[in-house]
């Protein structure tokens, strides 16, 4: 079982939780102390000095460096970005999207993967709205930008129309014979449109959606998301978790990235698997090593 | 079962089908046949001169007019519209959107009910895109609007995201205690994305997630949507058919609204139902004539 | 799709029914008729003189004959019998049993199918209990004796336990490379324990389960069978319908065979398909016609 | 989450597996172990000196002592028995039943709970062939006998089919308004006819099956228990485990009950939950300790 640890994302401040790695040293020395307890990818954001959402190749550049040297790990840049002001880009009639310029740039990052977000949904953050903003025809351009780089991409699936419409239909301009790599994003609905919320039966439906192929990994949003974790491991999937998925816990205290790999390693134990190393992650995912 | 008739849709033209009916003698005359054999709604979208999409509230209401005057029905105006050009409004970076205003325009048609599309989707025809752009500020102005209009919103749910959180969240501000009516669309994913693609198991999770007391519908695109439209008679659903949904039979061929409707009730008899009459679909949906 | 027949059954008098057919010409004749409209397969159970359920080879021979020299349809001899005083053996402690010898002497019967009826599930009947009592050794000496008779067998399922286990393991046993024949029963649990109800998501889980190759059809007890038969030719299988699975309607008044059948076209046609021919039914199934 | 101990089973002797208490003060001292890991219930076999299954509620009346003087634990004694020659009775040509006044007897062991196996399925050991035969009267017999002598019953369902038959006509019977016990048993299917094999939508099918108010466990045989086990803690249920259900891990190599204890609590806790204590298992069964 893969388990990727997603530290940062694109939203949360240090004023909001007191451990979100934000800058480039502690988001490499958090992922270093990851891999060291069970994770072997790591699915990174990055932000700005003064922790605002970014898509900065640059600053990937960086991340990815320092990461890579302190531990050999998986890397995955995120091309999603986040709603913070510098990111948006105005819409008309008093709408803003995510920066489509910014969410291409974070391809040249240098990371073995990149998220593919095919989505089009609206982000509501403190009242103000966002649109992730991704029709077929800017999915297909990121698609071949990823393939251009070297990188393979990460589907990001936020709803099962995702699996029958848009994978497919990108799959078939960049197959290489390689298993997609697809995550299934679960329980972020009380940010974006177009994301369904966990149900056994909703989770079950979507692996049964996906290609043939696939190798998947679940993340999941809120503050309970061990039961939909395991259900992704008893369905043959690999997991994701972090303070970018689930920052707090049920009572509301936050929880650490090494806190939560912990658990997830408790996880996979206890369902009779144990951890990928990131050599079997890296042949899962058919993603060799980059080196810069 | 409540068969509805969708005669029309918003984007189908004359010179594409030979009986799509699209001017308002012609609906008009078109629905009351229908109804003669088993419907009892009817879900409208009007159309200008020249074939093309419109919501113009004047069309409808005399579309509306024109209906009543042959037949009693329970009268549903989509404020979707359509994606034709005099449709479009500019959305920046050469993108455009399916225009708001035209959108909020068609609650004054003087239906019993007008479609609530909470989606956010692009639409691809011909090679363009335009987007279904409906933000959670612009589903509540359209829901507030329609309710202070005295009509009743008929949500349309593209994806099961909608239904736990678009549809409850909405609901939440305008309860009045009636049972949401809600229209569950399949099978249009190969125009919209964020559109799902039917499936037994997928339909069944989706009614499984409506709110308790719904009433709901099923229409399906494609070709043979007659599988999928069976399993909402089966879990006690209702059905929509019509030339909007279903145009062309298997082989290609041109079908008309009556033919479907036809087809429609020899469906729910084979299943041991009968047709709801008019007076009963206005039970259902706790919707009274307007008279104007 | 392949419509069944299954005119008699094992436990429905003409003081109960009057058109169920028990007597040779009566089945004869009332097969025809249903082959006339649209079956293409007969699932048949012959009587004695006064009614009473039988498993008699020659009472099979001389129906097989009459039926064949009226009309050429696919022959399916029930060896499960029925639950009348003749066909029970003693079990000790007051119980009884259906008569395995009895059971297995339907083999030679002379018709292309014979029904393996795998299950041990206690019958309840105007307060008395019989046993069908299968042990995995008596499914196997009866699944050796159809295949001895140049017959195939015919599954009959009443729990998805059988398709993970019983199916399995005898198939192993004579796997000759044809799709097995699997009928799954549905609704009889009225009468029988170990008989599952019909539900969409149970009938969907039975058929995801099914050996990769089977040909499944689906029989109903009950009054209103039509919503489960409906699913099955949705899940891509066959239907099997006649006064033995539900001879009175969802009022109390019984209907015919041919009422039946023809009720049966009507929710194929409304699906969008056609009955089978027999050459057809054949092909499906794998079996020639016997001829003696 | 309820962790049920079912430390001994009506199977396996000691040549068979080094750690499987048979005898009394081996059964008391095991379950004394595994409630100090976080056990709350017991579910008992009883065994003869030279470990063949028994029912004799003497010996079940000596363990339950045995136990109640070293621990609080809820204490749940089998009806079921075992395959052993002791417990067989002849059931005529040549095939043999599991004993009917043998498996009424245990009733009187003094437990809080007493299983209640409604099945008639074969279980296959050693080449041998031995019915559980469970005909409805006996089933109201035994439901009887169990609320006379002021113990629950323990539902045990190896198949759909009982939650929709035999556990509602049994519970009608005897309905006391207190939640009924449920206690799912999978994988088996290895021994037992009519019982089925678990996946994922077949046990959210038979949780959604239950009837209302039942609180459910589920206790899996196999090598492999623990992804079934996750998915009953998912699904809101409570689980079983020990030597008699999964003696062996992956590698053929024996576990003991404390082992086997310790792995579930550590899943238990994995999904974000904790064991029950005995007050808390007592109160969601609806049991009080009764005191002998």
């Amino acid at each position: 079982m893969i388990i990727t640890v997603a530290p940062t994302g694109g939203m949360l401040t240090r004023r909001e939780h007191p451990s979100v790695p934000t800058q480039p040293e502690d988001i490499a020395a958090d992922v270093a102390a990851c891999v060291e307890v069970g994770a072997s990818a790591a699915a990174l954001h990055v932000r700005t000095a003064d922790d605002l959402a970014a898509c900065d190749p640059e600053l990937y550049r960086r991340v990815n460096h320092l990461v890579r040297a302190r531990t050999d790990v998986v890397l995955n840049n995120s091309s999603g970005g986040g709603v913070s002001v510098p990111m948006r880009a105005p819409l008309g009639d008093g709408m803003s999207e995510i920066s489509w310029p910014q969410r291409l740039a974070a391809v040249d990052g240098g990371a073995e993967i990149v998220t593919l977000d095919a989505i089009t949904a609206w982000a509501s953050i403190d009242g103000e709205e966002v649109l992730m903003n991704t029709p077929p025809s800017r999915a297909r351009e990121l698609s071949a930008r990823i393939a251009a780089a070297g990188a393979r991409p990460e589907w990001e699936v936020f709803n099962p129309a995702q699996l029958t419409r848009d994978v497919p239909e990108l799959l078939a301009d960049i197959d290489d014979g390689r298993p997609p790599i697809v995550n299934i994003c679960l329980d972020i609905d009380g940010v974006f449109t177009n994301a369904v919320r966990w149900s056994p039966a909703l989770l079950s439906h979507m692996v049964d959606s996906l290609p043939g192929s696939a190798v998947f990994s679940v993340s999941v949003g809120g503050r309970t998301p061990w039961a939909a974790l395991a259900q992704a491991v008893i369905l043959g999937g690999h997991i994701r978790v972090g303070v970018e998925d689930h920052p707090f816990d049920e009572d509301g205290a936050p929880r650490s990235n090494l806190e939560l790999v912990e658990q997830a390693v408790r996880l996979v134990r206890a369902l009779g698997h144990r951890p990928a190393t990131v050599d079997e992650t890296r042949e899962l995912w058919y993603v060799k090593r980059r080196v810069r």
